[in-house]
Parts: C-alpha cells; sequence; structure tokens
C-alpha cells in the first residue's frame, strides 16, 4: 500500500476539497438534468461492511487484511464502483491484500492456490479489479505499489524500462528530469501506473502525437502461474505472431507484467495548446480527417460535437468570454451552434512552429476559426478534472459516466449518431467528442448525465451502458477505444473477435493460467 | 496456378535474360572469392525427379497432379531451395496443388485431412513454402493465386480489403489508379502477394515511412480448420490482447488469410531518392537515428557499410563517375573508404521539399556528404535485382545469400560486429546495410558470398546460416526483421518469446488448428 491513496467513496485525495460546480453549469443542469438540493453523503469508511475475510498465507509476502486495505483494493474507481462505494453496498472485497516487494514475491503469489486480482492505480472505469473469487477458496489483491522503479533508461535508443507498479507522474518526473518524457497522459494520470495501463491498452490525451501505450511497447516480462513469459526487446521483428500483443491488454487475466520496456521521447521545450471553432461536428470530423492523413496532425486532437461544445462553454465560468466570442463568430457565419476543438502541438520550438504552420494551413481550408490559446489553457489546466466532478455530480443525486468506442472515418458520423440516440433514451444530456485521430479512423468518447433514480442507481446505469453497448456493437465500433474490457465489456468482446478467435485466446490463458487464478470473471470471462 | 509463375530453379521470369555481372564486379568476385570459368546450368524442370504422389480428393476442388504443378509448388526461393531445384535434388513435393476459388473452397481444402502448405508469391527465403507432410498421409499446396481481388477501397478512411492471393504490383497498380498506394515494396516486391507479406510480417524497402506491414492491418478474416477467426475492421482499440497481431506473422501454421483490411495512402506527387557518404558506417548510424528520433527520417532510409559501399560501387557500373566522385571526396576529408546512404523521400511536392531540408539540417550536422540524385536512381532502378544476381552467381559456381536481424541503437554497433564475424569465418565476402528505422533501434541486412563447394552445397550454407543465427542470438537480435521465421529460423524462436511463450503460441496452434495441419514442420515446430 505504498504512494498516494484515493479517497474511498470516489477520485482523488481525501484531502480534496471541492470547489463545486460554475454557477452557470449548476443552472444548465438544474434546467435539463435536475439536482438534489440536499446533498447526499457518503457512507464513512469504516461503515462500509464487507464479506469476512477467507484465511490464508502466503510464505514470504506479508498480507494486510484489515479493513481498510480490503476495502479500498476492493474495487475500482467506475459508476457502479463508486455507487457501491458511496453508499456502502460492496459485495466484493479481496481476503488479503499482498504487496510483493520483487518478482519473486509476485511469483509466491501466484503459487497460493487463491484467486489473484493485479491492482496498479486502481483507476480501472470497467471493474477491472474487482475483486471476484471466481471457483477458488479466496481471493487476493496483488498491490503493484512497491514495484515502482524506472530501471533503466537507455537514452540512445529512447527505451525506459520500468517496474508495472510506478505510477505515471512519478514516470513521468523520473523521466523529465533526465529529459525525456513518455507523452502518455490519460485522464486516470494522476494514479494510473505504467503496468495498469499497459494491461489496459491505455490512450492518452496525447495519443494522436505520441501514440497509444501499446506502440510504446518495445519488451515486455511477464510473471504467468505457468512461467514467466520473457519477450526479446526489439524495434521490430517478424518472429511470429507477436506476442507483446497478447499480454498488453491481456489485463491481468494472464499473468502480472513485471518489466515493461517503453519507447519515450524528448521532452519538449513547447507545448501550445489552441482553441477552434467548427460550424458543425461533420465540418470538424473532416478537418480532423484531413489533418491525420495529410500528416499534419497535431499532438493533441480534441472535438467536442454541439451538446458538449454548448456545456464545455457553460463549465467554462472564467472563459465565458471566449464562449461569447465564439459565438459571435459563429453567428455571422450563419451557424447557430458549433463545435469547439482543442488542439495541442509539442515539441522543439521551431517543430511546433512548423507543425502548427502545416496544421493552420489544412484547418483554414476546412473553415476552422481560431480562438487562440485562452480555451487550450483552460482545458490543460482542467484535463484531469473529470472524475472530480462526477463526484461533485454524485453528491447531488446525479449520474455521470463516461463510455468510449472508434470505427473509419466513413462509419464516424452513423456511430455518434447511433451510441447517441441509445444514450439519449437514458440521459437528458448526452455529449461527445473524438479524442485520438488515427489515419483510417477516430475513437469517440461519451458523456451521458441524468438524475439519479435513488435506491436504483445501478439497474439505471446497467439500462444506459447496455443500450450504448449494444448500439455500438451494431453500428460496428469496437466496445472499447481504451478503457478496456474488464467486467463491463466481456459480455461484447465475442462480437469483435469471432467465436474462433476468443477460443484462441480462451486457449493462450488456459496455458498460461491453468487453474484460472488470474483475475477470474473480467476479459474472457463473460 | 493463376499469374506471373517464377522460372523453377530460379528467381524471375522463364523469359528473363541475364545480362551478366559487370565487368568490375567480376573482377572483384574473381579476385576475392572465384568463380568458375565453366557455368553449371540448372537441370531441366523435366528432369527433376519428385517423389510420387499420394492420391486424394477434395470434394468440389479441383486439383492439379501433373508434374510441373508439383515441381512449382514445391519450395521457396531460398539459397538451399535454390540448389535442390537447380541440381534437381528435391526431397519433398506436395501431392497435388489444389486452387480455391472462394473463401468456401479454401475451408473445403483445410477439412479434406491431410497437410495443407498455403501458396502466395512463393517467394519465401526461409523454407516457408516447403512441402511437409507432418504426421499427414498427403499434402496439397494451397495456392491462393485466383483469391486475388481489390474487395473494396474505402477512400475516405483510406482502407483497402484484399484476398490473399493479389500479387504486390496487381495490388499497387489498383490502388494507384483510384490515386492510393499501398507503399509496400519488399525485394519480392514482383511476385509476392498481400497475403503473404501479412503472414510473414513484411518490411519494404520504404518501410520507415509507411511503416511495416503489420502496421497498416486494421481488420482481418482467416479461415482455421477450427473454424473462422473474424476481426472487427477497428483504427485502434483496448479490446483485450490483439489477435490481429496473432494472426500477423502467423505464417499459415494457424490458418489461411481470406481477407486482408489495410491502411493505404495517397499516391505520391513526388519520389526523390538520393546518395549520401558518410566517413564511417557508426557515423552513418547516428545520423540515421538522429533522423528518426527528430522526426525527420525520409522514407527510404538505407545505409550501406564500408564493405557493401565498397561492392556497390564495383557493381555499379556506369555509375563508375559517381564512385569516382564520392572517392575524392572522401579522400579530400581524410577517409579511406566511407560509406554510402540511399535516402529518398515521397509525397506532395510540397512535402518532399518540406520533410527533405528537415532531413538534411540533420545530414549536415552529422557530416554526410550529398552525391545528389544519381545514385538514387540507380538504386532505384536496381531495386529488384538482388535475387536476379543470385541466379547468376549460382550459376558461376558463388553461393550468395542474404539474412537479417534488428536491435536497438545502443546494440546496433556490436551486433554488427558480431554477425559479420561469425559470417566472415564462413565467406569472404560480408556486407551489410541498414535497411529500416525506428526510434528505438534499426535493422541490419547482411549479405554473405563464397565459392561453392561442389556437391556440399548445402551443408556449407548450413554452417554459415547457424554461425550467423547463434551470433544473432547471443548478440540480442531478432532472428529475423522481415524474412520471417519458416523453416530455417523455427529452432531459434524460443530465444526471444521464451518457452512459455512458445508454449502459449502452440496452445493457439492447438485450438485453432487441432489436427496440426497447417503448414507442419514451420515456425512453431523446431
Amino acid at each position: 500500500m505504498a504512494r498516494r491513496e484515493m479517497r474511498h467513496f470516489g477520485w482523488g485525495d481525501p484531502a480534496h476539497v471541492s470547489h463545486g460546480l460554475p454557477q452557470a453549469a449548476l443552472e444548465l443542469l438544474r434546467a435539463r438534468v435536475g439536482l438534489s438540493d440536499v446533498p447526499r453523503p457518503p457512507v464513512p469508511i469504516g461503515a462500509v461492511a464487507l464479506p469476512g475475510p477467507v484465511e490464508f498465507d502466503v510464505p514470504g509476502v506479508e498480507l494486510r487484511t484489515d479493513h481498510e486495505a480490503r476495502l479500498l483494493r476492493a474495487a475500482g474507481k467506475s459508476y457502479p464502483d463508486l455507487v457501491r462505494m458511496r453508499w456502502g453496498q460492496v459485495e466484493h472485497a479481496p481476503d488479503a491484500v499482498a504487496v510483493p516487494r520483487s518478482a519473486e514475491e509476485v511469483r509466491a503469489v501466484l503459487g497460493a492456490g487463491v484467486a489473484v486480482v493485479p491492482f496498479g492505480g486502481g483507476t480501472s472505469v470497467v471493474g477491472g479489479v474487482e475483486a471476484l473469487r471466481g471457483a477458488h477458496p479466496a481471493v487476493v489483491s496483488l498491490d503493484l505499489g512497491l514495484l515502482d522503479r524506472l530501471v533503466e533508461l537507455d537514452e540512445r535508443s529512447q527505451i525506459a524500462v520500468f517496474e508495472p507498479g510506478i505510477q505515471l507522474p512519478a514516470a513521468e518526473g523520473e523521466l523529465n528530469t533526465r529529459g525525456f518524457t513518455l507523452g502518455h497522459f490519460p485522464q486516470s494520470y494522476e494514479y494510473a501506473t505504467v503496468g495498469g495501463c499497459v494491461a489496459t491498452r491505455s490512450a492518452g490525451q496525447a495519443s494522436t502525437g505520441y501514440g497509444r501505450i501499446d506502440a510504446m511497447v518495445v519488451g515486455l516480462r511477464a510473471a504467468c502461474p505457468a512461467g514467466d513469459v520473457d519477450l526479446l526487446t526489439a524495434p521490430g521483428s517478424a518472429a511470429g505472431p507477436d506476442l507483446r500483443e497478447l499480454l498488453v491488454g491481456s489485463e491481468g487475466a494472464l499473468g502480472v507484467l513485471t518489466r515493461i520496456a517503453l519507447r519515450v521521447r524528448r521532452l519538449p521545450d513547447e507545448r501550445r495548446y489552441e482553441g477552434f471553432m467548427f460550424g458543425s461536428f461533420e465540418q470538424g470530423c473532416e478537418a480532423l480527417r484531413a489533418l491525420e492523413q495529410e500528416g499534419a496532425a497535431p499532438h493533441v486532437a480534441r472535438l467536442s460535437d454541439e451538446a458538449e461544445t454548448e456545456v464545455s462553454f457553460a463549465m467554462a465560468g472564467r472563459e465565458g468570454l471566449v464562449a461569447e466570442l465564439a459565438g459571435r463568430y459563429l453567428r455571422a457565419r450563419g451557424v447557430e451552434r458549433g463545435c469547439l476543438a482543442i488542439l495541442g502541438w509539442e515539441g522543439t520550438l521551431d517543430g511546433v512552429e512548423a507543425r502548427r504552420a502545416a496544421s493552420l494551413s489544412v484547418l483554414r481550408r476546412h473553415g476552422a476559426v481560431s480562438l487562440g490559446r485562452s480555451p487550450g489553457r483552460a482545458w490543460s489546466r482542467g484535463r484531469f478534472d473529470g472524475p472530480y466532478l462526477r463526484d461533485d455530480l454524485m453528491e447531488r443525486g446525479v449520474m455521470a459516466d463516461t463510455l468510449e468506442t472508434a470505427t473509419t472515418w466513413s462509419n464516424l458520423a452513423a456511430l455518434h449518431r447511433s451510441v447517441g440516440d441509445a444514450l439519449r433514451a437514458h440521459a437528458p444530456v448526452v455529449m461527445c467528442h473524438v479524442s485520438h485521430l488515427y489515419e483510417t479512423g477516430a475513437s469517440l468518447y461519451f458523456t451521458f448525465i441524468a438524475r439519479q433514480r435513488e435506491g436504483e442507481e445501478i439497474e439505471q446505469w446497467r439500462e444506459a451502458k447496455t443500450a450504448a453497448c449494444e448500439a455500438i456493437v451494431a453500428a460496428g465500433g469496437t466496445i472499447t477505444h481504451h478503457h478496456a474490457v474488464g467486467r463491463d465489456h466481456a459480455p461484447y468482446l465475442r462480437h469483435e473477435t469471432s467465436d474462433t478467435g476468443l477460443a484462441a485466446l480462451r486457449a493462450v490463458k488456459a496455458q498460461l493460467d491453468p487453474d484460472g487464478i488470474m483475475n477470474p470473471g473480467k476479459l474472457l470471462e463473460a
């Protein structure tokens, strides 16, 4: 239980003081969603009941079985996780928490004959760390928090080797002092670990420029119940199927990543984020497609649809002036609502200048209107705030959740429409942004907000989530672009892997984890 | 047996007339290697004895069992393959050749109860299409030549869907008429198929710019004995382990790729290839590393070591003037031998201009001396000629073969030295070039040339090959960067996957191909 712990019922530091929602946002929510005037406070940590622990030993490894340790390792940070934690309905908890100090101790835990749930930052929003026992007598949370070293930095090859449990700010900090960056900034950045990101195929806010974490992995070692998988670090290879890509995204269901070699880049001298307006989401998407396909994309590329743009401006508070300005611009061009894009370039001063100039020439052709740096700065300041806001909303009786998918450029508008329609049947506020660009397509990130049905919070959430997942599958999107599969998406995996493909993955699982102790009930077990 | 066929004993069109080696090259070979003055002609196709065929039927699929069909599908184009074909020592041949007209017919062949060797262009240089029976009563060559369509081109998403058997020139031709390119130009370009490239993780001469074929695959369908694996086309996903990366590089050992969705790019308006000289291989490697890590790399980046540079200039014939010029430059700089690099930029006119300017600024900093466009044009003219030259050498009693590996930038010099040393114990001429750049490292492509030991050609080759493979493993390189595993590299695969990793791949094989009919004796069976 090393490093920074989150509060049990929500995101972030237990000492975090909410500044509340801006007045304009409160008005918008009150008008469109409804807010409870009396806050519904969380149950204190000591008052959350947990199922009684089953006792077991792991020779040579210290186990914690106290209430707090078990509670803090019982779940991740999905909306249903927080509902359960906040109001004390926790069903599953680890019988013990192991905090190994070495790969040998990890292997000892795998040999204990109990279910093992690897735990990194605990930021999963898909039930990926829920302490399920499966068919086993007990379940241990394998907390990787003490395996938190930067093992080696090969500056010449731009390869950093990490232990799995290092949190992203620590990893980034160690690299920064040597003049490098991982460039990986998911919204869970403050707590997520390198191992967790790799195990879940994470993508960050600057992944259009730095690439998804998958693209950074050049070597891996994993401790599996059947033995260690140790893969050569190589920049490229034709030596058969790529085993790295089998362990990346394996979500603790095959083994525990114990060494991760990642490509890093030079720390940028300059980061320049700017706002732009487009007349419509469609027009904005066309501009992003052109940027990416013409090799002129920025590092950060994020385009809100009309609904999200409206809410963003309402939330902006201090940035109201910019919203006003944007509104005037758009009215002058005969457009009613419009869409906000945040674009960001990183690199050397000259590199940013050159790349931005290339982007601007494409943007002008596609009718983008610059809003200058102020919206970029505002976005940058608040880029990790989403999870705190969710807590504020839950306190006021509001359900807020996000989900994401990706598809080809040709299919993007249809997917946006059909997932949006599915969610709008369950939530009065549904908004979306494009968050990552690829030459062949892009991701869509949806937020949906509704008044909670008190006492039925999880059923309510499940109805909306199921509708959205079914719409994603029907419209040909991937069930997850960067949140991973976990428990929530497991029933949908076969739609994109086919049953024969899923059987192949299960064969790998049976080989590497013959007793099925690794993270039961997730990924391959729907 | 559709499309272009190669001559049985060597590379290329049966009607190909060799112009012979340039005078300077002959002199160099005579002095350093030895040449037979009396050419040793190949055995005519009718005189090559094949083992008698075992008869079997595939309901609904026509089988060819004539001598020519069986002979032309008996092997690929590795040096030992050609020795056997050229001098009539063929040990293994398919009992029949099936040429399915649909994915249904492919599935019928997989159900015939015989071993199946998928056959694309037949260009394997690692024994990948050798017609081995394994434990099965007979073996069929599954010729994919009639599955040769561009199924769909989604111009907006830049995704082309191909059947597996389309040859690269046909694929490129169809794309070019629509304004697109695959940008994939391996030395086997004239014959290789899209399916073969994907199944072997091919990389092309412009892969520094366009990416390896692995990076282009966005969707796949494969017919496996256990059923079809059908993977969603998505630009990016976090939905578990990446099954695409399990089928890419599966070398026909898991199933037959029947549909392949690839990212394509706009056809470039301009292709500009130029020559540069560096004072040493080390200096050149540093320049390439800087180009790639600073984001200023060209599409084609190829750097010969001192030995290859010398031979290149000797072979150049018409380009002797440039060699002379290069020599003068270098002497003026106090360098004796020097290294030749070919760099090439592709794209729009403006794009090439901008990118080349960025490259030149890095190159100047690293002491590169421009030789202008003439060496670039010469390289481009002869870029697919290597395999023809090998035939000319074999006719004159000379063994010539190539092998390749990749490693991190930090390890590149050590790998270059140790593989070179291993080969020099077996061949008087050993030369090498860097052929593909990555941010974290690069590939090395070795050529070795020796006088043949008549009657012991294959033993002689195996000694050199084994020495090189062992040196690669010992020095931490990958056993293959783009030639794939096949039969020749199979014994070395476990060094980079670990035994536990290899067991996982074998579990996938047992699941998808429970009777082990797919391409026996290759990839996972050492």
